[in-house]
């Protein structure tokens, strides 16, 4: 439940992902009458996937207290509380990110020595089948020099889980690469990073042209500046597509050339759609929330049954190698877990 | 002088701006013996150029103060100093930017009523011919919502001289539209953005993806987050250029379907010139550094001549339109100048 387009693009989504994940099985909160008419569009789908009726859902406009209050009944706290006594392997909502922070984190609960839990997703590079992790990515709108680099261990154990990277290269994200440069956090969280124990290496500052280019593994900034640079990468990309097709449509002459492109285009078919497949934000869709004891998973509010298919995959692919019991292992092996959050500051 | 490629770039650049500026006279600060063969190579230019030699120069590692301190005969300082005592209407350097701002800043001194200068560019949108300036782009990494005001007044003074927008809609960046979102100090800003007397229509937060739409002339932010948004603008350009031209040359049937486009191509020429140059950062190269009593204009470090030209042109463009007079007169008019800036803040 929940999103823009709720529930056919989760009934859709887990549709498609029966073809990255032949074995998994879904729970679906939400309003039964809804839901079942779109389950029997698909053959077989029923088989694998329960609806468990609830009227009950938190809104777009809901504040996080407000629908961690008045939700317990909501489709969004049912699935999160059916990841916190077990019966699930992980959450997947499109709905309001600030109450699925809030509602994972009263019924989920902390990692032991993670104070703040984050949102991360990874970016495209030049280089094929790589990424960057970015993170935060709105969770957590002020941070301190500490919750910075709690992101740093959670997306560098990230990193290597979903790229297989030993050592990721790890950024904190800033105006500028000398040591001088950037404001009293990014300096602060600098100083920690350079002498603490991380599941990688603390390479320096990245700027916000170098996050794509393939040289960082992980870059790590507080959630306002994430979540405006995640936005602003979409938002150029989008207006980027737009310019083009506009380029296209713009004179008779545009139009004519346009049609003689279409042979060569064709047989260009391939590299195309693999050009477009690496551009399209439905294949980058499903950012996690690290940092807390049960996977949740958040699909953009705006994406497709694609869309939302990736970010089950997203989901069921940590799941399957138990990245949550590998992440709390390394937190205490990294001597993390150690100290304990103050209940207070996790809110 | 300054920048990565100086001072190929600067006579370059002066050459090619004497087609839009025909009139324009040029005084170029730096060593004379690296300039003059420049000069020669480009007909008449010696005509409308004069070259002040100095041995002197910022580096691009020099801290600002340092650069204030020891850069008294360097060719950034001669060149502001220029335009402090009124012998030329505006200075262009693609070197140090924090060195830049520093000297201009003693030089030039702010505008009454303004507590930090900030730096303005425009970004382009899906409506050709639109601009949406987007500020500070780094010259204040920590900012008050009093710093924030400021830029939205100057930012709506310089949207209605470059795009002649008589009610500029002015936005703060956030990471949400709904009142409750955002960290301390665009809750605050966004307070004192709703009574205050602007040029312009405060009309509430702008996400990242919301820059490019068109849908806002003034995007407001703090130094740390436009920077990050400029440069995450142009990072995203340059991936989606490079997967594209990869996509092209990934195969051998790419390769020939590429080649059987020509001819289609050749005809779109207009239209995909016109496009690229729409994309192109070399033509939007020029931010202005605002909130100062004279006119600095920032042109990238990594520019060549066109991009520097361009540069040249936004400086004339304000020059010709006496736009520094033009702020002051409407600050007074505002009520800015009335609140003295005091002098320690401004350094």
């Amino acid at each position: 439940m929940g999103g823009d387009k709720a529930p056919q693009i989760v009934v859709e989504g887990a549709h498609l992902a029966r073809e990255t994940h032949p074995n998994a099985k879904f729970i679906i909160y939400g309003d039964e009458a809804q839901i079942k008419p779109l389950v029997a569009k698909y053959p077989g789908l029923e088989r694998c996937l329960e609806v468990r009726h609830t009227p009950d859902k938190v809104t777009s406009h809901d504040k996080p207290a407000h629908a961690l209050r008045h939700g317990r009944n909501s489709s969004m706290r049912l699935a999160i509380d059916a990841v916190a006594r077990g019966e699930a392997d992980c959450v997947v909502s499109a709905g309001n990110t600030g109450a699925l922070m809030a509602m994972a984190l009263f019924s989920l609960k902390r990692m032991p020595g993670i104070h703040r839990p984050a949102i991360a997703t990874y970016m495209p590079t030049k280089i094929p089948g790589h990424g960057t992790v970015l993170m935060d990515l709105g969770a957590n709108a002020e941070c301190t020099s500490q919750n910075l680099l709690e992101f740093a261990v959670l997306g560098g154990l990230f990193s290597r889980e979903i790229f297989k990277i030993a050592e990721p290269r790890i950024a904190l994200l800033n105006i500028g690469s000398e040591a001088m440069k950037g404001d009293e956090l990014v300096q602060a969280a600098s100083e920690v990073f350079a002498t603490a124990t991380l599941p990688g290496k603390y390479v320096g500052f990245a700027e916000g042209d170098e996050i794509m280019t393939g040289n960082f593994d992980v870059v790590v900034t507080d959630g306002f500046t994430g979540n405006v640079t995640l936005k602003t990468i979409e938002g150029t990309a989008k207006l980027i597509k737009h310019m083009m097709k506009e380029a296209f449509k713009s004179s008779i002459w545009a139009r004519v050339g346009a049609v003689l492109c279409l042979p060569g285009l064709a047989i260009c078919y391939h590299a195309l759609k693999k050009f477009s497949k690496r551009m399209d934000p439905r294949y980058y869709n499903g950012a996690s929330l690290l940092g807390l004891r049960g996977l949740c998973i958040k699909s953009h509010g705006g994406t497709d049954g694609i869309g939302f298919a990736n970010a089950i995959g997203v989901a069921g692919g940590l799941a399957a190698n138990k990245f949550t019991a590998k992440v709390e292992a390394e937190l205490e092996r990294l001597g993390f877990s150690a100290e304990p959050a103050p209940p207070t500051e996790g809110a």
